[in-house]
C-alpha cells in the first residue's frame, strides 16, 4: 500500500492511499481519515460509499465529515466507485451511469465486466483487511453509509452483513435498483438475467426476502432531480414498515442531490453512527 | 447579474453568480452563501479572498464555512482571484504565480495587465455595490479574511479600510509581498517600479507606515512549504508589536498550506469575526 498524500486536518490525518487490488485486478485508490487519538487506541470505522461519477475524492474534499469524526473519534474510509485503468471495460457509449465510476458495488458475472468489476468483494473483503492491517481500526465496531449509488451499496452491504455493521445510513440512496432505470441497466449489465442475484443487490428486495437490521437512517432531498425516477424512498419505507425495521426517513425540503445536501446532514449521520459504535 | 447555480445548504443558499464587470472589463464569477434568516433581516458580510490558482470554487467546495455561517448568521462572499477570458493577459511563461489566478488584489498600472487586472477596484468597490444591491447584506457590518495571496488581499484591504471592516483575519497570508519572491514578481509586474504603490499593497509596510486596525487574527501551519520563503509571519509579528496592533498569531504544528488546514480553523475565524460583527 502506497501513501499518495497525507494532510493534517482537525487534529487528525486525511490520507489517500493506492494499492494493487487482487479483487479488481487493478490499482485502487481510497481515502482514510484518522482522527486524533491516544497512542494504541483502536477506533470505530465508518465506511462511506460514493455515488455515480465519483471517486474517493468527492466526499474527501466536499463531505465535511472531518470535524465530526475528530469530535466523535471515528475513522472514515472512502473507496473508489469502480475499477479504473488500462483494460477496464467501460460503458459502450461512455454513459456516466455504467462502467467507470459506476461499479454499483456488485461482483460482475458478465463479459467483459467480470474481469475487473468486483466492487462487492473489494469493499466487503479486500479493503477491510487492508484497513484492519494498516490503521488503528477496531473492526468489531464498523458502520456504513453512502450516497445515491453508494447509498444502495451501503444498504445492500449492511443488510447482507447484519453482524458486521452496527449502523447503516444513506443520503438519497437507490433503494430498489431492480425497479429503476439506473439500477436495471447496472444489474443487467453486470449480473445478466440472474434475477436472484439482482435481489441480493436490491435493498427493498433484500428486506422483502427477510434481511434485517435494527434501524436505518435515510436523508432525502425533496428538490433532488432523481427522486421520483431513480431513488423512490417510498419503496424503502413500505418495505421497512412491512418488515418491522425502524426506518428514520428525513425528507428535506429544498435540498438537491449534491454534496451541499450531503455535507449539511453529514454530522447528523455521524452522530447517529457514533451512538451505535460505542464500546460495549 | 446572472445566477449560475443555487444549492440549499445548512438551511441557507449557496449561490454562484456571474456578471459583466466594469472594473475588470471581463465577466466575473463569484459565490455568495446566504444563511437562513428571517424575512427582511440584514446580515453581516464576511469577505473571503482566495489564494494563487484558485477561483471562487475552491473555498466554496472545500472551505467548510457554511455550518458556522448558518449558526452565526453570516453572509460569505468569495470572489475570483483574477480577470479571466479572451484577451486577458497571462504570465508570459504560464507560471501559476502571476497573471490568471494571481491578480494579487491590486489595480495594475503596467502594460498589458492594466487593461483588465483591476482586482483592487473590483473587490473594494464594484463587487460590494453588487452584493449590497442583490443580497440581504448589512454593509455597516463587514469583515474580511483570506488565504495566502488572499490573506495578503484581506490584510491590505482591511488596513486600507479600517472604518469598513470590523474584523480582519488570514490563513497563511503573504504578509510582506515587497520582500518575498511571489510578491516581488507580482507587484513588479502589475505596478512596475513605483515603490510607494508597492507599500500600499504590503501589509507589513502599511503597518510600518501607520495603518492601524484594532486586532488581527492569523493562523499559520508550521508544515507549510511556503512558510519561510513566501509567508514569513515573523515580519507581521514584529510590525504589529512595534505598532501596538493586537495580533493573535496561531502557529499550527503539522498543518500545511491546503484547504485541509483552512477548513480546520475556518469556524474559529468565523466566530472571531462574528463576535466583532454584532449589532451595536
Amino acid at each position: 500500500m502506497e501513501q499518495v498524500s497525507a494532510n493534517k486536518a482537525f487534529g487528525g490525518v486525511q490520507g489517500v492511499y493506492r494499492h494493487a487490488s487482487s479483487a479488481t485486478g487493478t490499482e485502487m485508490t481510497f481515502s482514510v481519515y484518522v482522527p486524533p487519538h491516544e497512542q494504541g487506541a483502536k477506533l470505530p470505522v465508518v465506511w462511506y460509499l460514493s455515488g455515480l461519477t465519483c471517486t474517493h475524492a468527492n466526499v474527501t474534499e466536499k463531505g465535511e465529515f472531518r470535524a465530526a469524526c475528530a469530535e466523535l473519534g471515528l475513522i472514515f474510509v472512502a473507496p473508489d466507485t469502480s475499477p479504473r485503468g488500462e483494460g477496464v471495460a467501460d460503458d459502450p457509449d461512455g454513459a456516466y451511469d455504467f462502467g467507470l465510476g459506476a461499479g454499483f458495488y456488485v461482483d460482475a458475472t458478465q463479459h467483459p465486466f467480470a474481469a475487473h468489476y468486483r466492487m462487492w468483494s473489494y469493499v466487503t473483503a479486500e479493503l477491510p483487511a487492508l484497513v484492519a492491517a494498516h490503521f488503528p481500526a477496531d473492526m468489531e465496531r464498523q458502520s456504513i453509509m453512502g450516497h445515491s449509488m453508494g447509498g444502495h451499496g451501503a444498504l445492500t452491504i449492511g443488510l447482507n452483513h447484519p453482524d458486521r455493521f452496527r449502523a447503516v445510513s444513506a443520503f438519497a440512496p437507490i433503494v430498489a435498483p431492480g425497479r429503476v432505470p439506473w439500477g436495471r441497466k447496472a444489474l443487467g449489465g453486470y449480473l445478466g438475467e440472474d434475477l436472484a442475484a439482482w435481489r441480493r443487490h436490491d435493498a427493498v428486495a433484500l428486506i422483502e426476502d427477510g434481511a434485517h437490521v435494527p434501524a436505518l437512517l435515510v436523508d432525502q432531498g425533496m428538490a433532488d432531480n432523481f427522486l421520483e425516477q431513480e431513488l423512490r424512498p417510498e419503496l424503502l419505507k413500505a418495505a421497512c414498515e412491512a418488515a418491522g425495521i425502524d426506518l428514520t426517513l428525513n425528507l428535506r425540503e429544498g435540498y438537491d442531490h449534491s454534496y451541499y445536501f450531503i455535507s449539511t446532514f453529514m454530522a447528523d449521520h455521524l452522530r447517529w453512527h457514533a451512538a451505535r459504535l460505542v464500546k460495549e
